[in-house]
């Protein structure tokens, strides 16, 4: 497939505009808009039949802090200033981590979530404390990531980050797509559905002077007086994609995305002289709660050894699952705390009276998952934890005959999986080769960029749907001639 | 800086040839050899001062077999099927692994022994079946990896593949090298040292039709009638591209290889349209042996377990060392078996009498490390490893007094590093773009290339040498215009 054209070569463009902005998910809306608001003519293309991309399926927890606190955060009670937010991120992604990024991220996220609250989008002033994956309780503020748990808690304080839009539940895009889609529709963006952006035109300095669109098996050539944005999404619908750069998950995800995930953003960019970076990592999710109470129990590996504290985010359990030999894991759980988690199908594959009944029907070697229990116990009778530090306020001996052992196990899970590798950008947007120059007239953000979460270990829900659309926001304003952040 | 240059600018090329070599290792050797011997002309280019690349800087074992066995493995009465070697490799990479280039490899590396030998290296008839990473007896044949361990030796039988040039310890590659310089040389080809690639000539069409060579500041231009060939090694000495692919081991690794492991050849291939792939893979080697009587102590994690069959390749223990909380393991070992690694400064940080006193002077959480050794010596004295399967032949109980914890943390260590991502290509060398077409004229081998060793965890010694030769090889020949191999 051709997908660089050259500039020189076409005589004569179907249209013309500032900006061409490929995809409506929440990225390239947040783009449109911006870009829009900047005075710049607009040209949004979906290949989809509608607006939504992968924003319009998530809860859209907004995972935002720093600057004292976002409104809501203030609101509450709750101070969280741009060094502890940077500080916890630091601690999220370590060395995979983008400083510049992280930088622009901390400091503008409180003024994010107003902008977000002004597309018309309603946040209830309530905290919900308590462990879920998303709060059905119409709160608007939650913990969502690792936050609370060890070394997390000690490398910044813990402060809950997912905004939510309140009496959503799971449905929080859908009230998030449904305001900014009518505030760019409002501002006079010209959208068009059924089209999806094939080709990108380039001239033989290497700027991008526009895209070539294919709506009903017709090929138009939009020249972008100012620049083209690909909010394209990721790849995890791309199977050839999957299979080389994410072999390790390959076989075993749920894939988790909307059908436009198949990487053309990523693979557009590239062609123009975009650097992929990162990848090979992927958010893998073993939603182990809720239930909260399951947080009590404890996995073990195949060798009945602990490898993590429960009481982490279901991103970074998935992570230290994978390295778990054959990436077999189980839970252990007495009586007291045992139930169904809501959003997976587990299996129980031993009960018993005695933690050695389990471990012989569980086909362990005899004494190891009796001694793993028994070191548990002793130290959760003293609310200490001294191997993983999981939270006191989950730690109490598992004592309560029957127990069982459920496997948690990745074949068997078959985890929601998604990617988080894609073009390296500036804050901007803007895109860069693999020496660092910026490719001209291109821009990118959600996930055809690599964002703020890197790596599973260190994800929290929010986090992809916050980068995506602070992000989209900037790369808009940048192309629309915007000044150059200073970095 | 400008990589590509458009071939309908240039009006005059200061060379011309038909095939052009970007670097003298070992996978630019054997490629300017093959192609000048299957009659193209051939100008072969290196940016030293002389030739040799990482293949002269290593022991240059290389990992052969299949074919029922190499001449040498034969010699010994060692059998080695195509398919016993394959199921080994696939054993090695699982699904990182790229089954059309393992193919080719297993089918045709005994040939490649003879191939080798006729250069001119001596193989002397003998095995060595200790445990090393290089024999210093003479033997020229070993055991290089994971071919004794669990569980490798499930599901393959285990033989020796490591062919080293006898009585050169480890400077085996200086041998090769002597010996491939020599024949490239008497064969005709053009050598120039001092003489970088910094560009290559494309035309509008996508095809590679030469390059542009620097020496002492002046560029010139080389044209190409059949194609380039790039060997220019791997990334490990660019510390950018270490920063954005390799971060998790960016900061800790000692940096393994030669100057010219820039990444040069990476990222002329990606302005061409060539796909950088598994770019966030390296090897990291810790090594816990020689003497090999350490494979008898047990390697704990800072939660005082196991978590590695201890009797594993050097790699492979970097690789699980690398998962294991902040990278701190230590080996535990008692006065019987206790000794000073040949090859790492390692530091005791604990001894006592009793295992007991050794925890508690290391700090252990009470109990963790006495109840490993204690499960450990139980079934170690059955002649029994339940939770890692090491082999019967490195178990013994560890109970003769005084006792040691010695660190072999990452950050003390300080581990050898170098990179396993590169350019996507056939195993004819033919470079594929991210869409899988072939960048016509454009070929790459030795690291510059994705090869067969693909992640730490199943590389062995060997390997490199083996792929960059072999595979170097198949890309000369095919750039002279060999016939296609049937895949």
């Amino acid at each position: 497939m051709q997908r660089i054209h050259a500039y020189e070569d076409i005589e004569h463009f179907d249209a013309t505009t500032d900006v061409v902005v490929a995809g409506f998910g929440g990225a390239g809306g947040c783009a449109a808009l911006e870009a829009k608001r900047a005075g710049s003519e607009v040209m949004l293309f979906e290949s989809a039949s509608g607006p939504g991309g992968s924003t319009a399926l998530s809860a859209c927890e907004m995972y935002l802090g720093g600057s004292g606190g976002t409104r809501l955060q203030k609101e509450l009670g709750i101070e969280d200033s741009s060094e502890n937010f940077l500080r916890y991120l630091e601690a999220c992604f370590g060395p995979y981590a983008d400083p510049a990024r992280m930088r622009v991220f901390v400091d503008g996220a409180a003024e994010h979530f107003d902008w977000v609250e002004a597309l018309g989008v309603r946040y209830r002033r309530s905290l919900f404390s308590g462990r879920d994956v998303v709060a059905l309780t119409g709160d608007s503020l939650q913990y969502t990531g690792n936050e609370r748990a060890y070394p997390f808690n000690e490398k910044a304080t813990p402060v809950p980050r997912g905004h939510l839009p309140t009496d959503a539940g799971h449905d929080g895009g859908k009230v998030v797509m449904a305001a900014l889609v009518a505030q760019v529709e409002a501002a006079g963006v010209a959208i068009e559905y059924d089209a999806r952006i094939v080709g990108l035109i380039q001239d033989r300095a290497g700027r991008v002077r526009g895209a070539v669109v294919r709506n009903a098996g017709r090929d138009r050539t939009v020249y972008a007086r100012q620049g083209v944005v690909l909010c394209m999404g990721g790849f995890i619908m791309n199977e050839a994609m999957t299979r080389k750069y994410i072999p390790q998950l390959d076989a075993i995800a749920t894939r988790h995305g909307n059908p436009g995930d198949r990487g053309d953003g990523i693979l557009l960019g590239m062609a123009a002289g975009g650097n992929p970076i990162n990848m090979g990592e992927a958010f893998v999710g073993i939603a182990h709660y809720p239930p909260a109470q399951l947080t009590y129990g404890i996995f073990v590996n195949a060798q009945g050894q602990r490898f993590v504290n429960e009481d982490v985010y279901l991103a970074r359990l998935g992570h230290f699952a994978l390295q778990q030999s054959e990436q077999r894991i189980y839970m252990f759980i007495d009586n007291r705390y045992f139930a169904r988690p809501d959003y997976l199908n587990t299996e129980i594959i031993a009960v018993g009276e005695t933690v050695a009944e389990v471990e012989t029907e569980a086909g362990f070697p005899e004494g190891t998952l009796q001694e793993t229990v028994a070191f548990y116990n002793r130290h959760a009778a003293l609310g200490d934890d001294p191997l993983f530090h999981k939270s006191a306020a989950w730690l109490a001996p598992l004592v309560s005959a029957p127990f069982a052992l459920v496997s948690y196990s990745l074949a068997d899970i078959r985890p929601p999986v998604f990617t988080l590798g894609g073009l390296e950008v500036l804050p901007t947007g803007e895109v860069l080769s693999p020496e660092g120059d910026i490719v001209p007239g291109l821009f990118a953000a959600g996930r055809t960029a690599a964002g703020i979460p890197r790596t599973s270990q260190g994800y929290a829900s929010g986090m992809s749907v916050a980068d995506a659309t602070f992000f989209g926001r900037l790369a808009g304003r940048r192309a629309a001639g915007g000044n150059r952040l200073t970095l």
